[in-house]
């Protein structure tokens, strides 16, 4: 198969950057990591880069000599504003002007379903709905599609936004009966999107092959991404564990979840 | 499991109604029938009430205490005026009072393909396209399927219409061959759509999973309804004994077959 | 021009419907009037017919030798099921039924604005918009367009129905500064119906020509229907009249009003 | 089954015509080919017609008693102008005037990815794109798609215009990988597209089952297609074979590949 | 103003060309006129070329110099294939090559509602709606657009296609009370094609500013075409001289009129 | 007329905010201005604070007391990533919280073309077409979409967001001709959405009537905003001064104009 030369994996230490590693090691003759925290047990083909998103000279660095980018570093949950501009919406841009200083090809962000938190489950919008963002975090993921979008309109550089629903270990709540992603298929999803010949700037929504499903992901069709997984041995346990679904609640209407009931996170008390 | 405490099926005395008895039986505590007939031969987990839907008062009981309602009564083809009026639409406006002041939560209805039988099967329309209504009776299941509209829009009430294209037996001509919904496909339909955890106002296609597809179904995909039948085993013969097609017949062309061709009922002879 | 030979107006009495005789004369060789209460002025080719919109026989003797039917009778507010049920749902098949055996060409149906109220001034919905009935008055004018569009289907009876939004002698809220429709506007809006050459089955929204617009009428550009009137003379006066706009209510956010928050007809105290 | 009585094959001599030939034999009494070139060894229910389809007398002769028509003869590929005229566009509108006069019920025809080429792999259109032909080829592909809608809305004549996007013996090159369409799964979908009960004018876009896709092809459904064949076999070569994909490049950002690279074919040298 | 160089008018001779050469003559240094019949009555700013359409070398030598071209020519009406295959075809690719060749920036072309003649009046469609050819003539306008969408994807040759409705003297029946378009308002149209910055591929369709409406133009916002002639003054005239309209008539309810309804001109008798 | 207490406007010693201060005056009892520049003029019912954009608890305090704001601060060009950060994206952000924190009713935000640039104009796109950024400054002008859009779904704040193309005393390039928006429109265009009973998060474009357009603005109709001037007595000398287009290019297929052609910011040498 045609290798990428060397693949930065940004957030290598985090909950799916670390999956990535063994996952994407065939795909490139090098795998960098980068990641603010260490990491000690670096593969063969491996090499790391300690980094702070938010501090560009240091991303560029990272970004030097890869001609793909797996970008999943960033703070993954809805928190202060200080929190998200710094570490998703100046640490994403910093990761973007990387990899365009740095020649690179093609970015796979690891966007998210809070881009569009405040669609309904029962409107199955597909990837031509607009934002929706249900929290901040949702709108600093916003901000990198929209980033990316123009990065390669103007630079050429082409991206995968994965609007990831809900990826860890096992599915923890009812809701993620339709919105898990298992980490088989996120690693899936990640292949998938650094092997397909053109990419351009897609938004590939991303669970695993559930049961019920929020969305219509027909428009991300050249990407070839087809989930393995699903959530039914989950189901019976997941069911029992909620039998009261109010479906006024917008944690059940809508995509986003929980997060769209979040209050403002700088009224919250420290 | 999260089991409703009591579910009502109307019209349990009817084709589809008894076929569904068994198969929900351990969605509930208590499944209540409800037929304008008598039914002898209860479960152990089944109750009977006797009810014309056209009586109001006697619908408000048999819904009491039910939290969900599959509603399959009422005539099921074409008819004359009146027995439309007062077994479709009284009897279902009266179902779903019956419901709103009962209290359930959601009701499964028995929609049908008449309700859009005048679009035409190569327009692949989906949940979206307006009413076409190709008789009385399928006015009457516009009627429904917009009175339960504003039961969630107002009452939030919520509803599964099921638009029903040939539920039988099994494929007794030509059309039925890409039309046809088996009876297992049926009772997965309902099951799908009482155990999704939302679907405000869903509208779901329903057929079984047959070669030839009249429609597309992506709205409905938090349903989770994955019909697991299909007609080629009816194929060679349902062929061999429609040698003419003629593309031009309205029974051909539109989604509503032969229904689409008849006269007004209230012109037939008595 | 090219003249109907009679014209019927159903609620010849009714706020609208005395406007319309006046405005149609000239554009039919007799102007029948029918209603439930009687009319006494009648003009030099005018006639009139007393008829229940309830009785079908009544009913279809007053449309015997029309060729069009201007239907704007029936209970023109939310009310009690029995109301709707007798006054709007019987009461239009009636009419329908009329026309059809009279061989009647083409029907104008004075529908609603709460056919689609619960959808949002803001989604600008056009005439593809599926229905949103916001009462039991809404539902009622959802089955008439819905069964209007099968008649025209299977019987080749045309119909245009004129989704009425505010229609009063002047504005009498804040929100009729927009939904306002005068009642010259009206009489404009039935005669350009009457004599667009091809009508088939259009929905048509109608408001006078008002500076803020809630509605996208361009798929019923065949009907020719130019409103003349708007409702700026009066805002100066509806504004100071509703200094406090709160939009998160219903009655200010949804295209039908105050009767999205109205609650079911029947549970009101007699 | 129900069998037609004479099935015409065009270009029968072809690459994909002569694989046609055994594929659709069970389909009809007699299979009658034509080609401009002879064709020696005739199976038991085959016959045999010699014609340029340039030649009007000629075609409308060798359609003569087919109530079928498949048509893959033509040119298949860019050239000048001369021949795309008279072998597509003139040798195609004789074959459509054969059928018409001969009173055939459908004609299945072999149009291209070239009628829609210069549409984006990544804007995964569907059948309700407008035309963008990317060479003389695909604009003869176009005429023909919009002839044949002319002959099924006035004559009704059923046509299936299948866009086959590359098909060969096997995958040639990177872009097959998406666009290829195998012969056993070619003539799966003629066999569909003959056998659908109501195909009125029916766009059929035509690859294997391969992982990434380029079209949306919900709006066939009632053709039944259902390809069995896939390119992962292939994967692993042709991704080694073509290790630089520049997304910028007009053959792999569109559709229709390298035809949309080629020059004016009647600027070529002799 | 910015004057282009030098236009060439095809069918100068003929009803519209004859009206374009006044109205053209301030947007050119030369007005170049070209047309199968000679023309004597030169302008001081005209020139002409005589030549036939299917005679490419003299339609590239009257192309020659021409930095825009309105192509005019060709049938004018249903026809024999022959005729329209060489005078709307073959005639119709000449004019593109030369211009082409003959390094035009844009070509204002005279296409037709027959391109879309049997799309209904009242679905009201828009640019993005798929040809539906009423004729063999409208096949070749189709041909015409999709071969000018070619030129311009590939060779950057910009093209207006005036989707012209009726255009004579003055209206002529009652469906021209919507249909038609003015001659004056024809030279409006295109000198807005003419003039605006950038056209790439338009579809614009072109009726005078009619009370009734069967299309949407929105899509040619860019254009800049603002008819200012209505069919007022003939309305009562018209309407008279129609007193019944069948609105099940194809030629009332498709918006290609009474060319729907011709049969196949190689049918008729010579 | 129903005045607000407080107008806060932004910027309001800028090129646009100085001409609203008038323009509004009579809306409020109170109009607040706020600039990081000394305004020393105050009219009658206007006061001052002084604020840096950048400095979260000057702005809260400016937007205390304000039950509107109308936020035409920040920079209005291109810049480098430092400047877009802090005086468009912090800046904003701070407005926001401000608006949240005071209890504002509604924002009116100067949002841009830039936030769509890379669309065509060709295309004409409405409210419902994704982001397509043509810059930094457009990415954060759709940062500020996606914010508001947020601010609305979550915390119920109402937000207009004009998207100003071209805003300057005249139309100074060609592309002005279409995209040129007059200061009294742009006051107009305010006021509409300040007056404009229910706005939730509005799209807005925002030029003058020009006689071409560059997009569909009907998704707006309930802001009643009807520019009243156009460029027509500037298209002379316009035209003339502009000679030669080239639709190939970036600057005029685009809507975001010579902007889409930048490098990017940081590039530039100081």
């Amino acid at each position: 198969m045609a290798k990428y030369k060397r693949i930065l994996i940004t957030g290598a230490a985090g909950r799916l950057g670390s999956r990535l590693r063994g996952g994407l090691a065939h795909l490139a003759d090098t795998i960098r990591l980068t990641d603010v925290n260490p990491i000690a047990d670096l593969g063969p083909n491996e090499e790391f880069v300690q980094a702070d998103l938010d501090d560009l000279d240091a991303v560029v660095a990272a970004c030097e000599g890869c001609d793909a980018i797996v970008h999943f570093g960033a703070r993954a949950d809805e928190d202060k504003w200080q929190v998200i501009l710094h570490s998703n919406i100046i640490g994403g841009y910093n990761v973007y002007e990387g990899a365009r200083r740095g020649g690179a090809k093609r970015v796979v962000y690891a966007s998210s379903v809070h881009a569009i938190g405040f669609h309904k489950i029962v409107d199955q919008i597909d990837a031509h709905a607009p934002h929706r963002p249900d929290s901040l975090y949702g709108v600093a993921k916003c901000f990198m599609e929209d980033l990316s979008r123009m990065y390669f309109d103007k630079f050429g550089l082409e991206s995968v936004c994965c609007r990831i629903f809900s990826s860890f270990p096992e599915p923890a709540d009812r809701r993620h009966l339709w919105s898990y992603l298992s980490f088989d298929d996120c690693v899936r999803m990640v292949e998938a999107s650094l092997r397909a010949p053109v990419v351009e700037h897609t938004i590939l929504f991303a669970t695993s092959d559930n049961r019920e499903k929020g969305f219509d992901n027909r428009l991300a069709g050249h990407i070839g991404f087809h989930p393995q997984d699903n959530t039914e041995p989950f189901r019976a346990a997941m069911e029992a564990a909620t039998p009261e679904i109010d479906p006024k609640l917008p944690r059940f209407r809508f995509l986003g979840g929980y997060m769209t009931e979040l209050p403002h996170p700088d009224d919250a008390k420290a």
